[in-house]
C-alpha cells in the first residue's frame, strides 16, 4: 500500500497559553486542513491566533461515540482524515508524549503507514510550577525530579508505581491528576520515611489568570487542598524547591 | 528603593532547533535590548529569526571571568543592564527551571529589585527522546518518569540521588549530563534490582541534522555508547517506553 499524500502532525499545545505553543507547532497549525482539538492547552483560543478559514476543527471531547472508546474514534478520526490526503494536526495540551496518549495516536498511523511527525511543547508539568516560581530542580537541592500521575490511588491495583521507592528518591516529586487522590498518595509518602515538614505547594488552573497557588507542608497538603477547595486542573509539588520563593 | 524600570525574562529556547522555542519567547527576544545567551539552545542561530540591529548579544559562555566563577558574572550582567534601564533577555537552553540555573538568576534579580519573568520552554529531557519516537509515557506501560543529572557517579560524595531507590520506582528514567557517568549508573542500577533486559536508548544531538540514536539495555547501554563514541550532549533513557518504537 502506498503511503496517502495525507500527514498527521501531532502538536504539544504548552499548559494553556496561546503563546506558550511553538512555532513550529503554529506553522503546522497554519497549514492544516483539519485540527483535532479537545479542552487542553489552547484549544479554546484557536480564533485568538489562527485564520480558520478553509479549516475543519474537530472536538474530539465532545464526539457522540457510543460504545467506541473516545481514544479510539480519536486515531480513527486522525487515520481517515489523512488517508482522504489532508493535512492532519492533532492539538494537545501540554507535550504530546506526557501523559498524552500521543504515542497512541502515533502507533495507530504507523498500523495504517500514514506519516506521523510530532512537535513536542512545554509540558504542564514543568511550567506551571514555573509559574508559581517553583523550580523543579535547584543547584544543591536537587539533582532529579519525577513526575507521576495521581490518578490512581497507591493502594489501587492498576497502580504501576512504587509510592515508597518515591519517598526515597530524594528529588522533587511532581504530581498531575491527582486532586481526588491528595489525601492517599501524601499520606502513603509519609508513612514511607518522607519527612512530614518537607515543603509542598499545589497550582489550580495554572498558566491562566484564574490561576491559584497554595502552599503547605507534605503533611498539610491535602487538608490545605480541601479548605481551599481546590480541583481539576492542578499540579501539586512536594520537595525542598516548593519551599524556596520569595526568600 | 524603587524598581528600576528595567526587566529581566529568562526564556527557555528548547532543545536546539529556533522553531521550538516558543512565541512568547520569540516576541521577548524581539523587544530585548540585550541578550546573554551561551553555547545552548537556539542561541547559534539567532541570526536567522531575529534582527539583531539595536541589540546587544553577549554570549556568557565567553567571557573572561577570572576567579569569579561565571553563574556569578552571569547574574551581575542581568542585573546591571536591567538597572540602567535596559530590557535583558536571558536565553537559555530547554527550559530555564530544568538544571538550567534559571531559579539562580531569578533569586538574584528578587534580591536587588529587579523584575523578573519565567516562558518555559520545551525541555530537552522529553523533546530529545520523542524525536526518536520515545515516549516517556506510555498508557499501561508506565505513570511516571524521572529526570535525572547523571553529573555525578553515583558514590560522587555530594550525589543527591538515591539510585537504589529509583532503580525500583518503575517508571522511565531519563538520564542528561550522564555520558561519562553511564557505565557507574548502570551498574548500580543493576546492582539495584533492575532487569538486564529492561530496554535503553541514547539520543545523541537530538533535535538537530546530527542527531543519532543508539538502541540497547540496560546490561548493554553503556558498551554501546563507547562503541558508537557517544559525546555530549546526549540523553538516555531507561524504561519500557524505550523499546515501543517501530512495532
Amino acid at each position: 500500500m502506498a503511503m496517502s499524500s495525507g500527514e498527521v502532525t501531532l502538536v504539544g499545545g504548552g499548559p494553556g497559553a496561546w503563546d506558550l505553543l511553538t512555532i513550529r507547532g503554529l506553522r503546522a497549525l497554519e497549514a492544516a486542513d483539519v485540527i483535532l482539538t479537545d479542552h487542553l492547552g489552547p484549544a479554546n483560543q484557536l480564533e485568538d491566533f489562527l485564520d480558520l478559514s478553509g479549516k475543519e476543527v474537530i472536538n474530539v471531547a465532545k464526539l457522540p461515540y457510543g460504545k467506541q472508546v473516545a481514544q479510539d474514534k480519536t486515531n480513527a478520526l486522525l487515520v481517515e482524515h489523512a488517508l482522504a490526503g489532508k493535512k492532519v494536526v492533532r492539538l494537545k495540551g501540554g507535550d504530546p508524549y506526557v501523559f498524552g496518549r500521543g504515542f497512541e495516536e502515533y502507533l495507530e498511523c504507523v498500523r495504517v503507514g500514514v506519516a506521523c511527525t510530532v512537535v513536542p511543547g512545554v509540558t504542564s508539568a514543568i511550567s506551571v510550577p514555573a509559574a508559581a516560581q517553583v523550580p523543579v530542580t535547584h543547584r544543591g537541592i536537587t539533582h532529579s525530579f519525577t513526575l507521576v500521575s495521581g490518578h490512581l490511588a497507591p493502594d489501587h491495583p492498576k497502580s504501576l508505581i512504587d509510592w515508597e521507592a518515591l519517598a526515597r528518591v530524594g528529588g522533587t516529586l511532581v504530581v498531575i491528576m491527582g486532586v481526588k487522590n491528595a489525601r492517599a498518595i501524601t499520606e502513603t509518602l509519609l508513612g514511607s520515611g518522607l519527612a512530614a515538614q518537607t515543603p509542598a505547594v499545589v497550582i489550580e488552573n495554572g498558566e491562566t489568570p484564574r490561576q491559584r497557588v497554595v502552599r503547605a507542608t507534605a503533611a498539610t497538603l491535602a487538608d490545605e487542598m480541601e479548605a481551599h477547595s481546590i480541583t481539576n486542573p492542578a499540579v501539586y509539588v512536594i520537595g525542598e524547591v516548593a519551599g524556596l520563593a520569595h526568600p
